[in-house]
């Protein structure tokens, strides 16, 4: 049964230079990385790793049930105030991912009389999260403000939430927080802002929402992940108190799931405290995505990640497979997991490249997409 | 806005004695634990957190990216296929969450060509899969091979999966995975067994699928947790490696969410070699589990669960508190978590409870449930 029914679907992908496999790493492996989503170079700071053997040695290996029965350890509060506190939001929940922190609030806070409005370039988990949550959903072009004041003002619903990401994940640009968040107010409705990108990385470290002193404001919250710049896993909702408390009894993806390891709110915790102390090290990340971007041609992004469109997929796959005989690892998108169809190389700026290391990667990456365009 | 929207449904639950609280386990905590799903008791096993050491200090804190980026280690592979040779499967795929895990792989198979039928007690996870499949989906009455059968017959789409668990997560008690697979065969489907509460503890630790000798048949897949009797984080989904191939390409909450924590990977190999080296571990469990159910006259149940229906919400949590305030950790169920609207106490049998806090802990519990009715 299952052979005869996926067998021809590989096949098709396979006759469009579209499957993808996965090659797992070696643990000795040297090679510059500007795939990652380690932005601030912290999954193997010694403080952060010594941090998860410590939780694990204190906590056990696992959160062993739901947080709601039992998987709720001292070590899950801490995590979620300091990061609150970090962020200058009132109170933080944490998921197992960011993709469930996504699928959870936006569940939660979805239904019938609530209209979502859904930018066209957001992330898998909030779309699967808009199909989820039995709201009517309106899906707005890319950063179209207008068609956001559109939906919000024409809507039947009482309530509305607008989706956003700070900084997007695939293009690398930015959303005009300012203007959603004034349209929220107009409009009595909530903006939500995923800054999986931001936080770390934009507004000295605090995320976009904070540099856009939007942080704590009734009508806004914010989901991050702990799996890109505080090296871990994990997501966070946060928000008001009166959010936390609606979450622990609505969310079916935190009240049905087992809780984050402590080994990874460890982690995260501690690479949290790096960058509270080192606030220099987010500049870091914005120098080298300038570079990278002048290097292959392209604007400058407003966060970690660099896109370089290429002419097709094959071409993509290509071009990355030359840079990591190179010994540099870049990313290649390709559709359905580009908003917009353009397949692309995508690089991740990370703080704690060496200029050496750097130079040598602009050099094999535009050389690599020549060969391979 | 938020607080006008949420507050007024907060005070709706208080009134309905349905409020949820976190509450945070202090670590030197010293209770007998028979709420957690660390079913084995392996979650402190000093073998299991030095493999999370291990692994955090070899690989780091994060997998640092989705598993077709770079987020895939040879940890993970290594996981991967040790978990499915000791199922029986041919190819395993390990995800963040059981949660994940689920809905990647009903997503993936769904979709307008294919109907799901759902037992009406599977796991929530199960459930938003179905509604985010697009999917036309069945629900079919608890344990009811005849409305599954039924429900088979009857469609019109051309390619149906059914979905169980193989040992109910609320009730406790098992799938008939033998008549299944065998109308599975019969009309031309796919039967999908959740083994979150399987693997670990029935067919001697290696699952009902293996036990019915349908481990690695064609027409049959398995999802299971890393997060119960392995002591971890994660889920999995065992097949054929058509399958595996097919949700490396398709399963949205695969390809868009960052890989396992290399933690996480080491603790549940380290776990599954544990479990695999000492086979007389799981009977440990049924055992316990058929002296609870004696004490709390209940029957006794296919798996590590023991479910004891209380009078309503505010009993069953009131016997919760009491058993802890005497130093035994039970769960407690209400609406809307259990399938059939009765609220419970949901008592998880463990190997490696001593007499001596088992015999304490059936004392304590009975008179809990007495005092609280
Ligand atoms: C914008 C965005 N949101 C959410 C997620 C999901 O986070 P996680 O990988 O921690 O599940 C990601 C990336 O994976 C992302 O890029
Ligand atoms: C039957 C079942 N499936 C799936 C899950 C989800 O697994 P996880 O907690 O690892 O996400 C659970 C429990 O949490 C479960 O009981």
């Amino acid at each position: 049964m299952l052979e005869d029914w996926l067998a021809p679907k590989a096949a098709a992908l396979e006759s469009r230079g579209l499957t993808r496999r996965l090659r797992p790493r070696a643990s000795g492996e040297v090679v510059v990385d500007l795939a990652s989503n380690d932005y601030l170079g912290l999954a193997r700071d010694p403080r952060v790793v010594e941090a998860a053997v410590e939780a694990v040695r204190e906590w056990g290996a696992s959160a062993t049930a739901s947080r709601l029965v039992t998987g709720t350890t001292a070590l899950h509060a801490e995590l979620e105030s300091e990061l609150a506190a970090y962020v200058g939001q009132e109170t933080g929940l944490a998921f197992s991912s960011g993709y469930l922190a996504n699928l959870g609030v936006i569940t939660a806070l979805g239904g019938p009389g609530t209209l979502l409005v859904s930018d066209d370039h957001v992330h898998a988990s909030m779309v699967d999260a808009c199909r989820l949550s039995r709201s009517r959903v309106e899906v707005t072009p890319h950063n179209d403000v207008e068609a956001v004041a559109k939906a919000l003002a024409e809507r039947n619903e009482p309530r509305a939430v607008v989706l956003v990401e700070s900084v997007y994940s695939v293009l690398g640009d930015a959303a005009p927080l300012t203007e959603l968040a004034a349209l929220a107010v107009e409009h009595d409705a909530v903006l939500l802002v995923d800054e999986a990108h931001g936080l770390g990385v934009t507004g000295n470290g605090r995320g976009s929402v904070a540099a856009a002193g939007l942080a704590g404001a009734g009508h806004v919250i914010v989901t991050m992940t702990l799996s890109k710049a505080l090296a871990s896993q994990g997501g966070v909702v946060l928000g008001p108190s009166v959010l936390r408390d609606h979450l622990i009894n609505r969310a079916r993806a935190f009240i049905f799931d087992t809780g984050l390891t402590p080994a990874a709110c460890g982690a995260a915790l501690a690479a949290l405290r790096i960058l509270s102390e080192e606030p220099s090290r987010p500049e870091a990340i914005h120098g080298t995505a300038a570079r990278l971007a002048a290097a292959c041609g392209v604007t400058a992004s407003a966060g970690p990640v660099v896109s370089v469109p290429m002419p097709g997929p094959r071409e993509a796959v290509r071009a990355a497979d030359l840079c990591l005989a190179n010994g540099v690892r870049v990313g290649s998108f390709r559709p359905p997991s580009v908003p917009d169809g353009i397949s692309r190389l995508r690089l991740t700026a990370h703080a704690g490249l060496s200029t050496t290391d750097l130079d040598r990667a602009c050099d094999v990456i535009t050389t690599a997409i020549r060969e391979a365009s």
